[in-house]
């Protein structure tokens, strides 16, 4: 390493050992003032409201606690393993989800809290409250995806800012979608993986490093990094189940969700591995493709995994969902780079955006499918929003056979389509611009990203152990591997040549107006 | 690597860009034809059974999930670490047993559907369904130890046909041994483990491969690859008390199936690590010891997992188990190798079969020694034939202790011993018959294996990183474990000379009939 | 390697070719024997008590076994992958932690039952038991840490000693503080982590070895030997809420205990990583640290994790307790080893010790501030010990209001004040005096330990592959790390030279005394 760019390196190490810290215990001071302030027990976690009538064994914590450690195993440890296919970013991968994942919780426990724990003045907390937390962590590490090993070498203030404005703009659209809109979503395909997708792609828009187009020399895997990878992606399909099932109604409604979900994995896993073969060169296999597009069937089969499609419906979208995404990977992937200078580092376009645009439109369907032969009157509480409005006569019938129903908004079935389609758009459309605004404000000079030789590189975050420097890299190997991935158009190099000059003079007007935004925010 | 290898391999590999698709496809399409004619939602997944008397909470999903999520995680981490041992066959191991599970998974749903779970003309579908398919899955990859890594460089088609037999036979075994016979196997060690041993021999024992005998350069561990083996197996056998009690009664046949398995489990494993420093050389560990025999305890108990065999009883068979486990790896499986043609790749006849035979015999005992004094009325629920046939006076009487009691057989315990053994010898008879037709097709020409040189190595499926061909082989250390092993006997290469010339005869008389009757399915 | 060396070192395996076996079939027969002579089944396992009126989904397996099957993830899974970072010393840390683990349990169930569960002349096992027995295993192997790798070459055999005599006096311990004082310690805060690391120190202060106060030239990791133990530390992160809140009481004390748990985790590791940063080199974070100091929090909250602190005091618990685990690295570490002579391999006496003295003090003030406005009459269930005694007025009134609640002791708050102090102090006092003691028994002549070359080393225990000699160690590459390590205090070495002259002769006053008892312990 050059004796200059050692000096750089140290002025941002040093950098970090200030920043860093002082970043964070602001952060926890800020977070620890709003909890003693607002958090409090919910009814289920307070001892004042056990009466002599509560039964312990009736507390939501046996509900809700399983399927929370499960989501718990894919947030530390599936993405953990599967971000750390980077030969020389492992420690970055898995240690970085590992801190951002920590963060992100606790700010959506305040932030989604606001939005739909607090009454009283204060946000009740319970279980509940983690899993709904999760599920936004989940949204900020997809939406990571997009930029991973390259925001800049100042990556862990960038992240913790970044979770910061995340957060929020995800706690509007689920504010929107849930409460407003209220659609039928059990997986969170609309809510949870479109938003994500389309937020990663408007910061990494903004973030765009023409520099960084033919590849980087780091931007390599191991074998064992693969393996840890693929193991990430095991734990990810072993508890998507209990992913898609966590927030939908309890019983048959749990229970479908949790057969298709693994009906749609099953499909899209047999089907990544055929077109594996057929698209890449020699028929051989690429674990790129075994870590990533094998888990398309659990975003696919989202948004309409509790309603009754049949498996044989499960399992076509798990195919077709599987499909889109191999073919996004193929082709579009390396097209957005090309032509609308998108860097989606791991392809969640892909992953995560095209197929919960299909899973959209199967839940569309299914909703209008939905009839009463089908479902019986459980129909108004699966699609709740279909239910009678309060005073409706047909009301009182229906509470008849089911005792518990609460009035819905008398919705038919063609109204919510349309409503599924108004909560997409809006999704898209405050994620996009959410994601943009967060870019530029990413780009503000204070987080200024140095030069692309750091990128990939754990030796800038970590004390690395005495063998990080003899394991051999692309680069002395001749890395013929970058290259063939490069033909192939696989994911993890599509950076081409920009084409779209003219949004670098939109971005040049908005920069100055961002940093004015940025003074004054410091200024109060 | 010469060029004419390099000739070959592009050639196979050329082929498995057409077949492999080609297969995937033409299953898949059958398989969601199946599915949308013959697969419908059970009674706890389908909304329209859903009265306001069915309590959401005691949904069959709240007993089954659970289970259900630990059999997964030690089919797809558990066996995907645990076969990733080859230092140069690693991803191999993981990915080919991810996608041979999903389709066993797969197609086990409609054959032991049928089976089973059909009645008003479908396949009535829910997590049980998964549980049981879990099951016919863990035979599949049990039964694929036997030719890890060497049944051909398109094994990947071969993996799919030897499902696509072995399911349906498994299925049969089933069928007989659960409905028939009726025997108490509530761990599957003669249903699954017994019958995926013989099947697996069977197979093997048609694709032996004298060229092997002498060991495979690439047929050596690395230090990570047996870290992440060890890994597999400890996942295993923290699982393995779920595996045991799935399908056993609930309540205390539950919660002693739980107890045994885990008291037997630890028993072998302080076992193994005795009989492991006592039998190789200078006294050091072997990792292919700490790998599988720890496991040896979870098998034997198997059988008689569910019955009150005291805690006693279970540590003792799980030292015997072992004991026998770790002899068969160093006396028996080289004699197999040598004088019966029987080349067990990772000693499936070890830790499968011969624990499975203790097993039996330890159920039979357990049967002639229950009676009422120990288990009360329960006995006719544990041992449910005992319990009197319809119509008897004595069932009304039961009937009165246990309310929900159900007609039994009438049967005595020494008739059951017979059943238990008639089950043993018709598992054995069909597996192995099975295992050997399997054998024989995949020994069709088109699926006809190349040279030894390709076995034990990733770069014929996948495309490679960069450091794969960096890391040191055995061949250019000397490989001195190797001969280490050669010389313990150790389950890794055991492969002699072979000395069943006259079988070559029957395989030659039996061939032409097989490729007759595989020219007719293709004309039909 | 010179010959000399391999002459001692093969000496040693004979040594442990015959010893490891003879000492683990002794205490096999032991234990088989103990097991058929006293161990029965609980009333949730015997069959013979299942009546009418016993409801199979009310068996307590159904409440204890998923606590137990995460519990059992941290031991197997967690504990293995966190304790196998050392480069040459992989297999063993994963390995005898397996080993030693399943030895404890097995061990534990018998202590603990005649202890705890032992009436009618039996011990009564269920799955309760085996939580009770992984608890006893987390003594065992954290107190481990303080001694990984170095005890000496036979460490087989003392780790199997050291557990059969920790376990006891575990037990007597256990005994004091549950049966007699009657404490609040939901996580174990003072009775695992506090005992665990008192003890192990206790070890580590009479098996001092001056010579290894340089440090170690095998002492490096590797980067992947670091991903393994971060990966150990997830699964430790993931699964400790299911470790505080498994004995607590069911309903809303389990909830919050879970609760509590994530929270003070959360905020501790937000906290390891400002600090990590902040403390070392170049603002470098140091694996180490995230492996470790991570976890502070946990047991931070342990002792007060089930009461009403409000989640606020759980985010500073976790902030306390990690700061106070990273400075205990930084500073305490290096000044015990070299002024106190105790070389705390794994640093338990941060990550145990001062984070349980944290928690001891936080639960004294829960336990001052607890009042009936905050808890309601569940005050006298959570501190049971404030319910009144049998034949008080007051008893019956409370039972009014909770019908299942059970007479206490009638003691005031600031009388348990002094109860938590004195299982503080008992507890303290046991496990260093137990540990000395055992340190003591483990110097004795037939256990010796030969030459310090041998330490963290895989070769001595295990046939290891072919590419194991061919990774690069530390002292070849410089290691510049270890010295990087050692200017910052790292717990990885922070030997130093001793200063405790005195102590030696104290040493050697017992040291006869001790061969004498040996002696006299073998005649019996």
């Amino acid at each position: 390493m050059s004796n200059c760019s050692q000096n750089k390196m140290t002025k941002n190490s040093a950098n970090l050992r200030v920043r860093l810290p002082a970043l964070i215990f602001a952060l926890e001071v800020m977070i620890i003032v709003l909890y003693a302030v607002f958090v409090t027990y919910d009814d289920h976690t307070n001892a004042l409201l056990q009466t002599n009538m509560t039964k312990p064994m009736e507390n939501a914590v046996y509900q809700d606690y399983p399927f929370f450690a499960d989501i718990q195993m894919m947030i530390f440890i599936g993405f953990g393993c599967l971000l750390s296919f980077f030969q020389r970013y492992g420690f970055g991968g898995m240690v970085f989800n590992f801190l951002t994942a920590t963060f992100a919780i606790q700010w959506a426990i305040l932030i989604q809290g606001f939005f739909h724990f607090y009454y009283d003045g204060k946000i009740h907390l319970g279980v509940i409250n983690l899993i709904n937390a999760e599920f936004a962590c989940a949204v900020v590490l997809i939406s990571f995806g997009a930029v991973l090993g390259k925001t800049s070498p100042v990556q862990l203030l960038v992240s913790l800012f970044e979770i910061l404005f995340e957060v929020p703009v995800f706690g509007v659209a689920e504010w929107i979608v849930v409460k407003y809109l209220k659609i039928n979503d059990a997986g969170g395909s609309i809510l949870i993986h479109v938003f994500a997708c389309y937020f990663g792609l408007g910061v990494t828009f903004i973030l765009y490093r023409p520099s960084l187009n033919d590849g980087h020399s780091k931007e390599c895997t191991s074998y064992q990094s693969d393996m840890l990878s693929v193991l990430g992606t095991l734990f990810l399909w072993v508890f998507w189940p209990s992913f898609n099932c966590a927030l939908t109604l309890r019983g048959d409604d749990q229970h479908r969700a949790i057969l298709h979900t693994f009906i749609g994995l099953s499909a899209s896993t047999l089907t990544a591995f055929a077109l594996s073969a057929m698209l890449n060169k020699n028929g051989k296999l690429s674990m790129a493709d075994v870590q990533n597009v094998t888990l398309a069937g659990g975003v696919t089969v989202g948004a309409s995994v509790d309603m009754m499609i049949t498996p044989a419906a499960a399992y076509a979208l798990g195919m077709l969902g599987c499909t889109a995404c191999m073919l996004g990977y193929k082709y579009l992937s390396p097209f957005l780079a090309r032509r609308l200078r998108v860097q989606d580092q791991c392809g969640i376009h892909n992953l995560h955006g095209l197929t919960g645009l299909i899973s959209t439109v199967a839940a569309i369907c299914g909703i209008l499918w939905a009839s009463e032969e089908t479902y019986g009157p459980s129909l108004y509480e699966t699609f709740s929003y279909r239910a009678p409005q309060k005073g409706d006569p047909q009301l009182a019938e229906l509470q008849e056979l089911i005792p518990g129903l609460k009035a819905g908004l008398g919705r038919t079935a063609k109204e919510q389509a349309l409503y599924q389609l108004a909560a997409l758009g809006s999704t898209i459309a405050l994620a996009a611009v959410g994601g943009m605004l967060t870019g530029l404000l990413l780009k503000l000079p204070y987080l200024a990203s140095p030069s692309d030789e750091f990128c990939f590189d754990d030796e800038l975050f970590f004390n690395v152990p005495a063998d990080y420097n003899q394991a051999p890299v692309a680069q002395d190997l001749g890395c013929t591997e970058t290259q063939d991935k490069h033909v192939l158009g696989n994911e993890r190099n599509q950076h081409c040549i920009p084409q779209l000059h003219w949004f670098d003079r939109i971005i040049d007007i908005l920069y100055p107006f961002c940093v004015f935004v940025n003074k004054c925010s410091l200024a109060c």
